[in-house]
């Protein structure tokens, strides 16, 4: 990855101030195991809360659909036009989502090696293209539901938006279409893709890549990563035993050390453990990407989907200190200047 | 419109030569009297002729299909790999493809004035999440059916591409994702769009306008406009009498007439039978936009999708001379300083 500064674009226009940037985890919004499937139980739950979170005061509101698509077996669009008639515009603070691909995508992109490169094969060009349907069919799935609970939804692709990267790492990233998708008071929708890569043709931009730059220049005052467990654990969660580390604290240097539970060689323990299981780019990953965002001084919650627990995190309700009965891991940067 | 010249991306790179854009009229691809239903046998037959017209050779080869999505009912995603293995890539020109909303979007934008702008109405913003979602989830559509087909195509929206206006004039519009696309060997599928606008907030950004913008920055070798009728006619089509236009020319101030059939005042009686019956921006807009394209030396065919007729049109077979036996419209300028 290079250096987040050399790829900034240079005209950001002035972005009025993000409250929260989320990601939604593949594992939390898909069905893990049955091939491109949305997990709607999940996905609506979240939505719902995100709205909560959103929009002041929203729970005594009317929920305004905002998706008037067909339903199957109807033959006419309804929209219920009185709902917007007594309707003053909430401010809603700004939020932007990002969503990984569980269960869309992986399939196509590991059978045809998009993330190796080589467009001057069939095989990767149809997969390419292969991958990039199925991740925008997740983004559309996932603008319909947001939008059904009155949140005014995006879809951005990063490859159109054009993110594109360098040996892999990302190269350039025009945040404008972001930044002015927000100031004109919707949510932009962003999501794992296949993009172009100069060194190798292309390859695939991870969610958690995204979420790091989209951070580094939207400032936002909290991020939060919603998973289909806990939070991070020392070891493998479906282990007896596994712990839930509950507070992380980042160094300047961006190295990393569990404060909560306190427990001696508890950080190079987990290390080892994930190492162990984890090839290709699971909780490690998460917890480097999530480091690299605690040392902007920017919290962040690692929480499962659909729960109390994450509710309260994209509430904001946790920012100040962490309640007991939360469940879920904080990544905090640590200024060892103010000690 | 502004000048064109006054919205030209800075640094557009080299883009190889573009043979042909394609404008695939709403009305042929959905199904004008249901709601958000794509016309999927014309989609069919349209893809089918893309496909020959742009791959040198292909009638003899086994379509090698991109879309692996899973199909309704199926558990597993089946994409034959044994394909890809004795197939070389054929080098197919390069075709950029435009598409109308026909029965998506349209009742979303009409419902909420989107075009009229006005962001700060609640209803105006959600009526924006809606047309994107109803157009984008026919652009998805239709890059599955060309994929299926076995062209490496890919959605671009309008949006997430930057475009947008200044009291609905275009504004500005960055071509260098569409222009990479190409050079990576993609077929990119754009279509009309919700965009933001500069002063009044947002507004509806037409195929039509999309297409002239791509064809000057691109200069194909010719543009292509599938309809629902043969081509122009004198009056609207549906009148008994109604003449069939096979060519037009155009001057260098933008004026056409007609040259063939060769019929006195044709011109004026064109002008005002359209005007009678054509508000929202039928056939008057579109030798009006047509006209604007032929101005910059590239020959424009007007042509029913899914016809012989069509199908010559998009392999450049008429561009030499129109044969007695084909049915369409081409429009032409005609530069008075060689005569």
């Amino acid at each position: 990855m290079e250096d987040s500064t050399r790829t900034a674009p240079l005209n950001l226009p002035k972005t009025k101030p993000i409250r929260c940037i989320v990601k939604l985890g593949g594992a939390a919004i898909t069905c893990k195991n049955e091939l491109e499937k949305v997990n709607e139980e999940n996905l609506e739950i979240v939505s719902s809360q995100l709205r909560q979170a959103m929009i002041t005061g929203s729970g005594s509101q009317k929920v305004i659909g905002m998706d008037w698509s067909k339903r199957p077996g109807k033959s006419e669009i309804s929209c219920e036009m009185d709902n917007f008639e007594d309707q003053t515009l909430m401010d809603s603070s700004s939020f932007v989502v990002v969503h990984g691909a569980g269960s869309f995508g992986h399939f196509q992109a590991s059978k045809s090696g998009v993330h190796k490169g080589g467009l001057h094969k069939l095989l990767v060009r149809a997969g390419f293209v292969a991958t990039r349907i199925s991740v925008t069919t997740l983004n559309l799935e996932i603008v319909r539901v947001l939008a059904r609970e009155g949140i005014p939804s995006i879809g951005m692709s990063p490859f159109s938006c054009g993110w594109s990267t360098s040996e892999r790492n990302l190269k350039s990233a025009d945040l404008s279409m972001v930044a002015k998708a927000i100031d004109s008071g919707f949510v932009p929708v962003l999501h794992g893709d296949a993009v172009l890569d100069v060194l190798q043709g292309c390859t695939i931009l991870s969610g958690d890549v995204i979420i790091r730059h989209l951070a580094a220049y939207l400032k936002p005052e909290y991020v939060v990563f919603l998973t289909d467990v806990l939070g991070v654990y020392d070891r493998p969660p479906s282990e007896p035993n596994a712990v839930l580390l509950r507070e992380i604290a980042v160094n300047e240097d961006g190295s990393w050390y569990v404060v909560k539970p306190a427990r001696q060689d508890m950080n190079k323990q987990v290390e080892i453990t994930v190492a162990a299981h984890d090839t290709t780019g699971g909780m490690e990953t998460k917890i480097s990407e999530a480091a690299m965002i605690a040392k902007l001084g920017i919290d962040v919650y690692i929480v499962k989907a659909a729960t109390s627990h994450s509710l309260r995190a994209l509430s904001g309700e946790v920012r100040s200190s962490i309640p007991d009965d939360w469940l879920g891991t904080v990544i905090r940067f640590v200024d060892k200047r103010n000690c």
